[in-house]
């Protein structure tokens, strides 16, 4: 967690803020405090309260910022690489009487709102990757509430599979979002409740509306929590708790872990550099141009090869370094709107790197590198961005990279050959990292998303699998949107571009959020939920409904002035 | 559609404006030409410029308003109970060259944020409604598109089952909110296209991005319509295609329609009343309280005797007076927030009406008031207000009526007898009502919602069918909240009531939105998709973020101040 020195000259509030990083590691933690104890990790908050990332507020009762969760998100991420022996964490307190108090409500009072909804974004996403360590990586996390845990802090709570609550009579769990601040549990509380807990929802909503929340026998009656313990016990029963837990894991105990050195980053106010991707911000036109380069040949082919080369192994470091090439935009971007994604290399050598990650996908450092990938192209697409991806000679689309082309709200593919460049023609590649391994928030895969309802459309890509597919086949296989020979290609990316960058960005954002996540839900919940709720947050936003929003300047020829921030 | 004369004092506005009321039948429609020709019903858009709903815009080229949808919303009603030898119906245009141009530009411009949403409410209702009845009434919808359709005229076809569009040249289906109003297609649209016609998600996107829309074989191709006709055959391909799915139908040919009488209604400045339901409304504290009157002994017991009674039968005449109450409130008392619902009468009565319900199902007229009780549930929960059950001696939540108290987001139920009345203790009953034939927005029963993940729960109520259960058993089985005796009930009635009208509205409504439609879909949809969007809502009001607001006044001494109005 930290403001790099970087200044940003079109940062929101104009007055060239550092950026927003999210690098730091275990001796920098100035919130908490993480050992290890055999298959055991306890990971203990304990905020300093002088340590909020913006000034204007103190830290108090384990309340946390964004800096604080950024150091948890940071956490949980080097557990599973760098920790194989752990088989179980416990999420608890290091103070007494209090297990955390939620999100702090100053910070949150004072913070924009582009800011609020991307810090809400980036707990659910860490919520979410606990849940996923538990169910995926044999990394099963508990929490030993040994205070109050209010609103945030049960959340955190209920992202772990076993809740053990101290009952000594006072400490409550609640979510006193409603009744005391007249917003919502933003971090899955509501949800965690009723979809994963399986409480009745009348239950639900009794605990959502009652300040004080829900303590003891009547909590654990509820199915609040798991299990009660006295406050001399509780930590003895969430070792006990946690030692049985981890019995249950297939983590390797005499593994070696693999380090995640930071990154190797270039940036300037215009440019982001990796090793092996560059993001470049074009600011008049709000696009930010992504190349993603892919790997070189022969590299490892077995598990200790790849152990052996750690965060170097391509796929890990590409990963990694999406991942917070995401994370610094969402943030410090907000008014880039499109990201533009291309790839660069040889189409062959991802297949090859794919090969590896699908033969070897039970092995714990193979699984954790494909569970991270799949995370990564998951914030992609929950960025608040129009992702468009083009597909051109040179490029190497296959497999894992392919899920950029299939996570995007557009692709267009250049057929043929271009006469600036050697390269032959463009081709794609559908490998088994398609069908599976990489599913997006739904559970489906981009795949099958891509064609529901159309089993058909799905037998015909998979009968094709492994195969180089150039411009006219993806398209007829329906894998791209559009295809242009090179007179028109560079025409009609501008348009589109140029067109995505005139429209407003809220209903962009709603629009997008519409069309990425079908599947599996009732079409009324989608409507009535979904819908009417992103319709109602844009019905209210200047950019609809200003004086000089797009609803009352249509039909006068003005047009209308958007506010550009994305969120 | 009309405004009432009566006045109500506490409009948004303070002006004392008329209630928006949805009286209205064929003899007074503006906007429509309803026709019927054997088992093919015709229903004409031909909007009158000058009949908007209120002053200051035109409905120019098909263009509608509220008043046009509540018309629309009344035709599908009656044809339903009015018209059983219709099978078929056929939604297309009396104007030449134009389809419908959707929502009024000008009326949603100068529309509150309360009546834009309650717009869009009713609209996607109806849409609903129609969808339903060409899947289970036996009464399938049609569009001939003879003209351009844009937006909520797109979106009128999309909720027929079948898509003829005129091949012209000129004239397209398109959704131009996002690209010409900045706010997203508001009935559906989107959804449609993904969801319901499978539109590849991509070019979902390019359709609803580009304003001119779709024509032609593109949009046959892409799956946006179902057929082409050249202008001069649209009219009989429309009838063919008509008889075709009308020969599919299991409506009588011979039988009579049950008309649908102007409501017997009282309406007070406080007060609602019917013969089978009174609404009285607390101001001070934002409530209405509902009085839902049972029907008498010795009903009609074979569909023959019900069709003689026609809108006069129990369940008919309580779902219209329901259904018409919920309207009333929903548009024209927005700062009543939370509703309260209480029942009088002879529970065997209401278990009696509901074995007629159940042993002729399939007749049509039971099936449509079955339908139309369903449709009435579910708009209930759909209205944004807080619901609080109370079972009370001398109640009548048998089956039918049980769903009340399974809709609630709280229900209280008065445990033993009651000094006051000489009614035995209340009693609860569950029938097969409660199992099928009703259910919520999500395809679950409410009770299969409110026992999700405790299917051992389900089958403990399954096993005491059509016993009447006190209150001790009723909680112990998980039907109702919390029981209290009367020493205590009318205080923690009033408890509960006074907590509701405390909190914040958004809050409520967001609140409400994520506990009242679990079931199928993922968590992961839900928070990002659904609580996000509610979220970003409220974040964004006043009554959160704004100088007064709750987030702002938190830790203050102040209490936040909010606009009451529930949308």
């Amino acid at each position: 967690m930290t403001l790099l020195e970087t200044t940003n000259p079109s940062a929101a509030d104009g007055r060239g803020e550092p950026w927003i990083s999210f690098d730091t590691d275990p001796d920098h933690y100035r919130h908490w405090k993480l050992s290890i104890d055999g298959p055991v990790a306890t990971l203990a908050m304990d905020t300093d309260e002088d340590g909020g990332l913006h000034p204007g507020y103190a830290l108090k009762l384990n309340s946390y910022d964004l800096g604080v969760d950024i150091e948890l998100h940071d956490a949980v991420q080097r557990l599973r690489f760098e920790h194989p022996e752990v088989r179980a964490v416990v999420l608890t307190s290091a103070k007494d009487g209090v297990f955390c108090a939620g999100a702090n409500i100053k910070m949150l009072a004072q913070a924009s709102h582009p800011l609020k909804v991307n810090f809400c974004k980036l707990t659910n996403e860490t919520r979410l990757a606990i849940e996923e360590a538990s169910a995926s990586s044999g990394q099963v996390y508990l929490a030993a509430v040994n205070g109050a845990a209010s609103g945030g802090g049960y959340e955190i709570a209920l992202a772990t599979e076993h809740i053990l609550l101290v009952d000594d009579g006072a400490s409550a769990v609640s979510l006193p979002e409603v009744p005391l601040l007249g917003v919502l549990p933003g971090t899955g509380g509501l949800t965690r409740l009723t979809d994963k807990r399986k409480v009745r929802p009348d239950r639900a909503d009794f605990v959502s509306t009652v300040a004080e929340g829900v303590r003891g026998q009547r909590a654990l009656g509820w199915g609040l929590v798991d299990e009660l313990a006295p406050k001399s016990k509780l930590a003895e029963a969430a070792r006990a708790r946690a030692e049985e837990l981890a019995a249950r894991s297939d983590r390797p105990a005499d593994a070696t872990g693999v380090a995640l050195p930071p990154l190797e980053r270039e940036l300037a106010a215009d440019r982001i550099a990796y090793p092996n991707l560059t993001v470049e911000l074009d600011r008049s036109l709000g696009v930010a141009r992504f190349t993603v380069r892919g790997p070189s040949e022969g590299g490892p082919d077995d598990p200790e090869a790849v152990a052996a080369l750690g965060a170097a192994w391509w796929p890990l470091a590409l990963a990694r370094e999406l991942d917070d090439a995401i994370l610094l935009l969402r943030f410090n971007q907000p008014e880039i709107g499109t990201w533009v994604l291309r790839s660069q290399g040889d189409l062959e050598a991802v297949a090859a790197v794919d090969r590896v990650l699908l033969a070897h996908a039970g092995h714990w450092l193979i699984r954790e590198v494909t569970l991270y990938l799949k995370r990564t192209l998951k914030r992609l697409e929950l960025s608040a961005r129009s992702l468009i991806t083009l597909v051109e000679p040179g490029s190497c689309f296959a497999g894992t990279l392919l899920e950029l082309v299939l996570a995007a709200d557009r692709s267009i593919m250049l057929e043929g050959e271009a006469e600036e460049t050697d390269a032959p023609p463009a081709t794609l590649l559908v490998d088994g990292m398609n069908l599976g391994p990489l599913p997006g928030s739904n559970g489906l895969t981009r795949l099958q998303r891509r064609f529901v309802g159309h089993p058909e459309a799905l037998e015909a890509v998979v009968a094709r699998l492994d195969e180089p597919l150039e411009a006219a086949e993806a398209e007829a296989l329906g894998l791209v949107t559009f295809i242009y020979d090179e007179i028109d290609f560079e025409d009609e990316v501008r348009l589109a571009v140029e067109e995505r960058a005139s429209l407003s960005p809220d209903a962009l954002t709603g629009m997008e959020a519409n069309l990425r996540f079908g599947g599996p839900e009732t079409m009324e919940t989608r409507i009535f939920g979904r819908l009417s709720a992103w319709q109602n947050w844009i019905f209210q936003r200047h950019n609809a409904d200003g004086e000089d929003g797009a609803l009352r300047r249509f039909g006068t020829g003005q047009r209308p002035r958007f506010d550009r921030k994305r969120v």
